[in-house]
């Protein structure tokens, strides 16, 4: 077993459970990981600490000018996967590793970073480590608990954290550039046979909770076209939605919640909740019009009303055009097939994206299992891609 | 305030609920309603029993031949309306005492029945009484139990009867004819303005179950080309099937509990259900092959796994042409407008149809509605709906 894929092994044990693990921000399994991660960066030379947000971040002092930043997250979503994060953590150690085998002396500092809390999974709102680095401001969290009802501040607290102190972990004007390796998380580069996906943007988007209301009825006794059924609606939403996503080529949109009342057999829907979910790396105010238009148009020609409310919405991020070709030609120097493709979930890239040059390469997901204890990439697939981010930082930081 | 409304006010407050009603079968409301109903036939002479089956029916012994029985229902559901069945056995009441006040003498022997428990809303399985009435089998039913969980054997043993005993009450082979008035619990007739519905037949029907399975997923991270969305399976089978029953013109369907699973926004459903409630006045086999085509087309075209579970069905009653025509008849001497139409809902009249000659006559509901306390009918409606019920009484029993 190779290095990397030790790491791997080793820290799935952290709050692992049989092929899936948990391990939560600000909770003992992830420290413990920090401790294992950290004690790998120290073996490699690397000044390591935990910043104010909760952020492990290993420096190598070497070069001059901007630093050049590698890095993902180690803490999990409830049950997920080992290689969601900590691949791309583990992928940063091991770049830094093989650099140093090779003998390579950067010109410029590197660091190897892992986020807290990316995936919001404990007290929701996602990437809180990256947004405090970037500069984000993080204090509307502070009321927000967890299952057991531990606060935020609370949970810092007992870490050793101060949640007062957390503006104090923005660096992200200090670095040149950061790059970020992570599963995919989806079926296209398995689907066609590729080992590296270099990842042009990440989409934005929103969520939305839409409500038509029409009116219930007995399923006998009321003629067909006089019903105002509230689940008709909720159909003909979801379809036209599709369809718009499917001729755009570049959106998608999901409906992944749907519940009617009052419910029974014989009843005819007098209400139909749904959940809309959209994405793209197009403008919010774009995406929002597009679900308008089409949830207006299907109340209207089925005569019912329509209340929408915005759940979120996130902007999309362009990463940057000059990491993009550099990752491609990491990929060509290692004999890595590669395509270019977005990023359909949100990723600690995205916060630094928006403030520093960023770049992202994807690894295939056997089966395209996300957030989930089947999530999966064959060890060559991880040893490529810890390669291809490897040459990657030597291209930049020469 | 004449007889009739007096009765139907009077009998509103056996289990009333501000406008509305609670009688579920074999309570003690219940049996007070057959109380007051029972000294009313008495006071016209009608001799009174309760059956084994627990049906109320009162005797006019007179004439000769088969009898001619009118009937409809005491019992409601749960927060029912004031009309639903009870009008049409107080109109009974009202009819008779309208013939005796003409001094009328039917040529054949008049029965008036409020059947037990129509609704099925204690223990499932309407139409106990009529069915008993008619000879079907019920014991199935012994061990249902309501939301006490009190079984049906014991609820009768409670009030004095025996579930055993049930069979002594089929007596539908003695009677000539049957007739019902009865609330439509639908918006036809207000719509179209006119007093008197003519129920020409009584849909039958069934309902499904049916569960689409496709692959739960990432909302973001899965091309839209590449999902198999269970949900969109369910609302394109919903639309195809409500585009069939639009242009038959004479089915109804309805689509009236859906659930996704897993659930989520952000999180393709990878499992949608939903029920199926289709009724006409076509044989079973035609409406499931309906059902089962529109399902497996759209399975097929989403690659969708496809599983269809009947949750019951029940074949359509054709009423008796000659009473259809008797009824209108009878409408037109009283001065009522009248339309045929179909009952979009079973009734005790379904089970006496598929034995001895059956008429149905409806009247208009405010604003469609049935098994609500919003149930309503206007007081000149109900009254002229009593008299054309004894006009029609009279020509038959002439």
């Amino acid at each position: 077993v190779s290095e990397l894929l030790a790491d791997l092994e080793a820290v799935s044990r952290f709050g692992g459970e049989g092929s899936g693990v948990t391990r939560l921000a600000w909770t003992p399994e992830l420290f413990a990981a920090y401790d294992y991660v950290g004690a790998r960066l120290e073996e490699l030379g690397l000044e390591v600490e935990v910043d104010p947000a909760g952020n492990l971040v290993g420096r190598w002092h070497v070069g001059s000018g901007p630093p050049i930043a590698v890095g993902s997250h180690l803490d999990s979503v409830v049950a997920g996967g080992r290689f969601d994060g900590t691949l791309g953590v583990l992928a940063g150690v091991h770049a830094i590793r093989l650099l140093r085998r090779r003998g390579f002396v950067p010109g410029r500092p590197l660091w190897v970073i892992s986020f807290m809390d990316e995936e919001g999974a404990r007290f929701g709102g996602s990437c809180f480590g990256s947004g405090a680095f970037a500069g984000r401001d993080l204090s509307g969290l502070e009321a927000e608990t967890d299952r057991d009802g531990v606060t935020l501040r609370e949970a810092m607290g007992r870490a050793g954290f101060d949640l007062d102190r957390v503006p104090e972990a923005k660096r992200v004007d200090e670095l040149g550039a950061y790059l970020e390796l992570h599963v995919e998380q989806g079926p296209v580069l398995e689907r066609a046979g590729t080992d590296i996906g270099v990842v042009t943007g990440i989409v934005g988007g929103a969520a939305f909770r839409v409500r038509f209301t029409g009116t219930p009825g007995h399923a006998g006794t009321t003629p067909m076209e006089l019903r105002r059924d509230a689940f008709a609606g909720a159909a003909r939403a979801a379809l036209a939605l599709r369809d718009r996503a499917l001729s755009s080529g570049e959106i998608t949109v999901n409906v992944g919640e749907v519940s009617v009342e009052p419910g029974g057999a014989s009843t005819i829907p007098g209400a139909a909740e749904l959940t809309v979910d959209i994405r793209s790396l197009r403008r919010f105010a774009e995406l929002e019009t597009i679900v308008r238009e089409a949830l207006e148009t299907v109340a209207r020609e089925e005569r019912l009303e329509l209340g929408v409310e915005r759940l979120y919405s996130i902007p999309p991020c362009e990463l940057d055009e000059a990491l993009v070709e550099t990752i491609e030609r990491a990929a060509g120097d290692e004999g890595a097939t590669h395509m270019r493709m977005v990023s359909g979930s949100g990723h600690d890239a995205m916060e630094l994206g928006r403030r520093v040059p960023a770049g992202m390469l994807f690894v295939p997901s056997r089966g395209g299992f996300g957030h989930s204890p089947d999530e999966h990439t064959e060890p060559e697939r991880c040893e490529l891609g810890a390669r291809v981010l490897a040459r990657g930082l030597q291209l930049v930081a020469e």
